[in-house]
């Protein structure tokens, strides 16, 4: 469905939206038990909204495929993440808040090791600890290039972020990681003409890198890969008739809701700090989206007890939320992540809209097999803001 | 969704999946008893898969479509038979293992009747049995036409397969079967300026077997239809990542395998000759198609006990299919054939996922209804191989 189509139909209202986003949500059965984290957990809270809400799962890019963070959310927000790709560049730079400008060409950095051929040995670089990685990117800032600003920020371990500032760069570039060890980096290409001017800077980049490097083993060189430049998106506020505004503790997620044009709230580092912030600014917006990041954390670390606790915690946040009276509340995952996987998974997230016009459904739980008997059936991740939307009597019919 | 989104993403991995594909596998409720031959048959180790797997409806084409077996295994190997569209003269050549070259043109032949203005009586010949199509197929050959080779092959009572073989042909053809008796048959005429001189070539074959059978009434004229030439599909084996093999007892199966690139493994002539043939190659494959036809058989033969045993003689097989401990085992169909109808219909077909992976849904038996209600929802073929290939741990995640 067309963002063109939905902004159309925006009509204006006081109403008030939450989309809480639960990162990681969805699990899957213990062995032991049968169970899901959320089938084990103790979550009156969510339960009893999704008693009184419309229940479904959310598959987020398509059947089998696993979605990053970027997607995932990307998705939620409305966005076809198949039609509107963000790199990998861009959501690095999007994950250390670095303020990239329409035309920055950004990309992901590893460190890594070579030997004295040149050939790469550990393309992570023994994953250096962060401080040796903040020091090696202040070595590399010394690099100029010829009508570029340059740019070089340490990530964690031995990743980074390099962006290029200039006038006329493109992206379109190959990556120097030959994905594999006993080979040398290879220098970049240019996938486009119009991205020749880039290549030439990268490869120079490069070869400063390597100079600069050359003592530094095992960080004695760096791979590039990920060239990608701040996507077109049409701006949420505009698409949906909102003033939107992102709570999120972590700054990747905070950089996704920037990337739609979202004002970011400054929060602190809880999820209680989050709430606290929803209900400091209220008054000041009509959507809010709000993410919690345990959920994810203790899936992608296989802690199955430790998600059955965040989900808790969450579960006693809730009452918070609802305190505020917000007219839809949503509250979803951007992708899976049973703990039995330890990591993002394809399994589709359960999801639960509650508010006055959501028509509740028979589900009873929140869980992954309740929901998948709801009303809403499973459906694709940029379906559910125009569902929001119209759940808060903000889109008007389309056709006489 | 794209096969080389697919293909992106697909990762080495050691497990193993099989799809078992029992044709016609739908259904329909006898009107004596209310239950379909899945909901009558004893079939216990398909209810107990479906109780550990996944399960859903497949909708091959689009509501209300009834697939061909072409489409219908399409769709299971992951083409969007929508998309991906295989001419009759192609499946026709498939059927008797033909091997097609890319760039032959491929027709499907009927001899028919004509009286004595050349009108045509009967559009199949009285269906006269396959060994006279033999004899005047063998007349046929004599044919020859400049710069091309001639194939002509018996199929199957008044059908045969005719292809020619040569440089720069293109098969955008008009047919030059009428469809309705009382007419002659007409020439053919070509779509687009390349196939001109195909166009020429099949009206001097059209022409040649006219002389040739004048006196063979009722088979003194030919019909050609399904104009087409192999598609270029990509290669299964390299979008999936995957060493694959079909194992089919009937040629078109086999030929719809090796039009994907699958290895085709030789079998006998029975289900259980099947499942040896997979034992026999468990250790060099990755995926295995597995075909069973006797569903579809009594279904098409509207014979409803017919059916319910063909599902009783599969469900004996699956204990051995299940001894090789797939990592994923699908079971679904092409399509469904109905005994109360006697032939294909554009109801959903049944399908179980189960792995370890696969998320168990609440579904206890393997029918049309309780399918229904499982957590894969109804969903189209094309999406069934990037589901077996997440569950068997094979595709990375999508964007960062």
């Amino acid at each position: 469905m067309d963002l063109e189509l939905i902004q159309s139909l925006v009509v204006p209202n006081t109403t008030k939206i939450v989309l809480l986003s639960s990162d990681g949500l969805g699990g899957f059965p213990h062995p032991d038990t049968g169970r899901s984290e959320l089938e084990t957990a103790r979550i009156p809270c969510l339960h009893a909204l999704a008693r009184r809400g419309a229940c479904g799962l959310i598959r987020h890019v398509a059947p089998g495929i696993t979605p990053g963070s970027g997607p995932g959310h990307l998705g939620l927000f409305g966005y076809d993440p198949l039609r509107y790709q963000v790199g990998r560049g861009v959501l690095e730079a999007l994950g250390i808040e670095f303020e990239l400008r329409p035309g920055d060409v950004a990309a992901r950095g590893n460190f890594c090791t070579v030997d004295a051929e040149g050939r790469i040995t550990d393309r992570r670089a023994g994953r250096i600890p962060t401080s040796r990685c903040v020091e090696l990117v202040a070595r590399l800032r010394a690099i100029r290039l010829g009508g570029v600003e340059v740019f070089v920020e340490p990530v964690k371990e031995h990743r980074f972020v390099l962006v290029l500032r200039g006038r006329g760069l493109a992206a379109r570039l190959t990556e120097t990681d030959p994905q594999a060890v006993g080979r040398p980096p290879v220098p970049v290409r240019a996938l486009a003409p119009e991205a020749e001017a880039a290549a030439t800077l990268v490869n120079e980049f490069v070869e400063g890198a390597r100079r600069l490097l050359v003592d530094a083993a095992p960080a004695n060189m760096v791979l590039l890969r990920g060239f990608d430049q701040l996507p077109g998106l049409p701006r949420f506020p505009d698409v949906c008739g909102l003033r939107a505004a992102g709570i999120a503790a972590y700054p990747v997620y905070r950089g996704l809701a920037r990337l739609v044009g979202m004002d970011v709230l400054k929060t602190g580092g809880t999820f209680t700090d989050e709430v606290a912030t929803l209900r400091a600014h209220w008054d000041a917006y009509d959507f809010f989206f709000l993410h919690y990041k345990d959920t994810d954390k203790a899936g992608e670390d296989g802690d199955f007890p430790g998600k059955v606790a965040a989900l808790e915690r969450l579960d006693a946040e809730i009452p918070g939320v609802e305190a505020l009276r917000p007219d839809v509340l949503a509250v979803t995952g951007d992708h899976a992540s049973p703990a039995v996987l330890g990591g993002h998974s394809w399994h589709p997230v359960p999801v639960v809209v509650a508010g006055a016009y959501a028509a509740a459904d028979s589900v009873e739980r929140f869980s992954e097999r309740a929901c998948a008997a709801g009303s809403l059936g499973t459906f694709p991740a940029h379906h559910l803001m125009p569902l929001l939307l119209a759940t808060a009597l903000r889109l008007t019919k389309f056709g006489a």
